[in-house]
């Protein structure tokens, strides 16, 4: 294959590809260079710099004169599982926004489905012409206090990193066990150190002695920056700092200060996504939004571009595959209408046209998924609106009640303490306050398990919504001002495999169907995303008005994030990291 | 391992070894940060910052208030060989000049003794502090043109690629063949490839579309500019500009201009040796040199010590081992009086005191070589005057003769035609105008076959030298006035096992031996480097007065470098590739 490439360079063969007259973004010497050709062959790049030579009769020549060039984009921390899409459906959505490389954590549906998920991601990508590597997932379950579909511990990491295309740990969110010195947890760093593979982190908040001693276990990445002096401390302390703009994170233009003001060396600064729902991608875009943002704030636009390709494949040791445009890369390229406002012309994925104008223009296979991704929610049996009753320890009057209090537009939720009403020994939501019951449901072994408690926060005037997409472990979240749409809403996400429902007076209002493990759809992103709106639209009916809802209700159930979690066996103070009553 | 460390960071633990009130060389963040201690447990870094809360009894403290403290250097590109010391003797010789890390290419040792050669120098360097890391020599021999003491190919950089400590292709210097589609030298590159392993650049004078058909081959770095248009148009490829300040290549000052004048990133810069004469270590040092030249030159000390630590670390892929100061790394600590003039005044290896002002403070255990490596001159019998006469076409009066054009300080030779004496139908040197007979005798498989030819630039008035040393095949260089001192010199280093050796009238007046391989000495540098002074003294007083003449001459059978050269099998003329007649 080198030989074919040097034939190349050398115009005794003639290239596939030619694309000339460009300014070129030249991440790896941190230039701007003026008319540039780029001479492909293959699926990788031959030449850069003057490529006539290269020109023959069958070679396709595309000039792009007054445009810009540049790496696809690398997103060094994305779940594909949270824009609601299959892989397939991901790569269709999200190549037309110059997203060439992405490297997955699959932990959602690791938390379903265990390794056998992982692999099903993993063998899906191969046929694409984005590039999927994979970051096994280390937290499966997220802590000991839920219930997944699956465990994932030392023994299934080392199975995976020898895997083909799993480059590193995924994010090791169990920092409390990290920091406590648990033999899981670093049972887990063992073996991917061991395979000479990078460890990926998330912490949330940790700095000074606490934030060392979570680097000092192997971590060298953290994508949980909110302020500068995050970022900074986690560059400091040799790990990269990839810097969120996500759907519901919107860390960007304030972590990224920690260049524009505080001039450290941006060579590990990364934007990732991490987790966008489909109408954000739809919208806005992807990886070529979050670049947007940083160069917003501030970043010089070729600084800012190799935070978004070069530098996420440092860290990932995969730069000399992709994240740059130069011999010997795979030529992912995509052509700039505006560098400042990120418009993405054309793509370019293993050297072939795979998106013009903001539109795939190469048609996706729909793969073929096994039964166990298919049904993947598995209850007993249905549920009964009896199943939700909240016991008081006082027949009437009121109980001081722990209320999880969500937060728009944050992944972090307050320990609320506030008088319920009790009638016939059963504790009621307020529901003219935001506060509604909340139950969390396991949906994995065929039981009919819950934890039920009330959280603060989404002013849904009557009904009640369910979801299987509820972080980590994916149980069944349902969260209602009344007892009989709950189990409505429930039972009906186990009839159809999964998804999002939204039940008013026995009836469904909204449903967003996510059949495969009860996580994503098949249907191409701007049919998810439409049916997300119509939801969105709805739950503004019913008075819930945040940015962004679903993606902070569904992490209720996610039990490593402070101050105060529901699991399917309880509540979680997750500050002290112990079950708690629900009664303050 | 990680619990360890996350306990010592947290203060658990005590650690072993706490350096106080540091101003440290972030090259992580690229800032210099005041008041900074390093905790260290065992051989890694548990933390950075304020470590108070790790000390305890056993502690051991540094305080270094007022001093710099940086990571020890990373040498991108050195064959310890040409130090002519053992490894153990080059640990000894270059960590009190803060050189804690090697990637080695022990391609001389490979010439001689072929892959059991590179796992002796591997094996050495195991017990040692200073970390050794291997890259597979890629080109022996050099070229087709000599005759080496082994043949290494695809196979056995495959069989290489396995061994632990092996990070890559060594200098692909044979460029002619992989810009000719050369099967065996595209072999090796695939093999390396699919261990994931870096390729290793080695091209002189390459640019434009012929260097980027040598870096579509997959070739990621290259040692070999001496413009700033070289290094930079190798930055822009996507290649590693390694800059060399060696003994007898001091690139560092014009090439570093791709930096300081042209502004390109230097993420992908690198301060390099390559081959440093045991002399110029003991006087000028190592890769701390390296790093002074490139700050004298313009560079902000802080991004020099990125070029000459974290930049070669990231290259290699080993930068979450050695390269920077940050939790997790390998303990490699230098201690500096001054940050410009790269005054070393404490080396800590794998968290242990190594060095204390220039000086070693550990003791080096002295290994055992197999008989293999200590008797490598191999002759079939002695050799007579008569074996280097060089018979002319004409029986007498005056020959065009091709002579090599030898270059004080410079790596390159020119093609020259010079009209010689023919005595009884011998051609004769030209002692007075400095044109000298020169040799080289096949050493390996105790044959006496040898090239015979001339070369320009040794001023030596009389007398012969003579060196086991000569690039790449390593046989038997002889260079002289005449075929008797010729023919003594030879045989005296056959007698002794190798070295560098000149005689006068028939004696010995000045030796250096060389016993392993025939290239290096178990001594230590101080006394070698004391050897090679006496050796130049006589050289000097017999008229040879450049600088470095040894590198010089040893590369005169080097023949991948232009224009011409000598091999033991004749004359090869190294721009077209070709043997070629003595006689113009």
């Amino acid at each position: 294959m080198t030989r074919q490439l040097v034939a190349t360079a050398l115009g005794r063969t003639k290239a596939d590809l030619v694309i000339r007259n460009a300014t070129l973004v030249n991440v790896n010497s941190g230039e701007l260079l003026e008319n540039q050709d780029i001479a492909v062959t293959g699926d990788r790049i031959a030449l850069v710099g003057e490529a006539s030579h290269t020109i023959g009769s069958s070679t396709s020549v595309v000039d792009v004169r007054g445009k810009y060039v540049a790496p696809g984009f690398v997103d060094g921390h994305v779940h594909i599982e949270s824009s609601m899409i299959t892989v397939t459906q991901f790569a269709r959505a999200v190549l037309p926004w110059g997203t060439t490389t992405c490297c997955i954590d699959p932990h959602e549906i690791g938390n379903v489905l265990g390794v056998p998920g992982v692999r099903l991601m993993l063998d899906e990508a191969q046929q694409l012409p984005l590039k999927v590597f994979v970051t096994a997932p280390s937290c499966v379950p997220a802590s000991a206090f839920e219930t997944p579909g699956a465990q994932i511990g030392p023994m299934e990491i080392e199975e995976m990193m020898q895997w083909d295309g799993v480059i590193a740990l995924g994010e090791m969110m169990n920092y409390p066990a990290v920091l406590a010195g648990d033999e899981g947890v670093h049972g887990e760093i063992a073996a991917t150190l061991h395979h000479g593979r990078v460890v990926e982190g998330h912490d949330t908040g940790l700095l000074g002695r606490e934030l060392a001693a979570y680097a000092a276990a192997g971590i060298t990445s953290s994508h949980e920056s909110v302020r500068k002096v995050d970022a900074l401390q986690r560059l400091r302390l040799g790990m990269y700092a990839m810097l969120r703009q996500g759907s519901a994170w919107l860390d960007v233009p304030e972590t990224v200060k920690c260049v524009t003001e505080a001039h450290a060396d941006p060579r590990h600064v990364c934007v990732v996504t991490d987790d966008r729902e489909p109408d954000s991608i739809v919208r806005d875009g992807h990886m070529n939004h979050a670049v947007r943002v940083a160069i917003e704030h501030g970043v010089d636009p070729v600084t800012a571009i190799q935070m978004g390709t070069l530098n996420p494949a440092e860290h990932f040791e995969i730069a000399r595959e992709v994240g740059s445009i130069a011999p010997s890369r795979l030529a992912d390229i995509i052509v700039l209408d505006s560098l400042t406002q990120m418009r993405i012309d054309r793509v370019f994925a293993d050297g072939r046209l795979v998106a013009a104008a903001g539109k795939p223009v190469i048609e996706f296979e729909r793969p073929s998924y096994p039964d166990v991704a298919r049904r993947s929610v598995h209850l007993s049996r249905d549920l009964k609106p009896e199943d939700f009753v909240v016991k008081s320890p006082v027949a009437r009057g009121e109980v001081e009640v722990r209320v999880i209090g969500a937060l728009e537009g944050s992944v972090l939720t307050r320990q609320l303490v506030r008088a319920l009403p009790v009638r016939n020994g059963h504790v009621q939501p307020k529901v003219d306050e935001a506060i509604l019951k909340t139950a969390l449901v396991q949906r994995h072994s065929g039981s009919t398990a819950m934890g039920v408690g009330f959280t603060h926060g989404f002013a849904f005037g009557k009904g009640a919504v369910a979801s299987t997409v509820a972080h980590d472990a994916h149980n069944l979240l349902v969260l209602g001002t009344n007892d009989r749409d709950m189990a409505v809403a429930a039972n009906t996400l186990a009839d159809v495999g999964g998804g999002i429902v939204t039940v008013v007076d026995g009836e469904t209002v909204a449903l967003v169907e996510l059949p495969i493990a009860g996580l994503m759809s098949e249907q191409p992103v701007e049919e998810v995303s439409a049916a997300v709106s119509r939801m969105y639209t709805v739950w503004q009916d019913l008075g819930c008005r945040w940015i962004s809802p679903f993606m902070t209700m569904s992490l209720l159930g996610l039990t490593v994030l402070p101050e105060l979690r529901l699991s399917d066996r309880g509540l979680v103070d997750t500050v002290k990291f112990e079950f708690v009553s629900p009664f303050a």
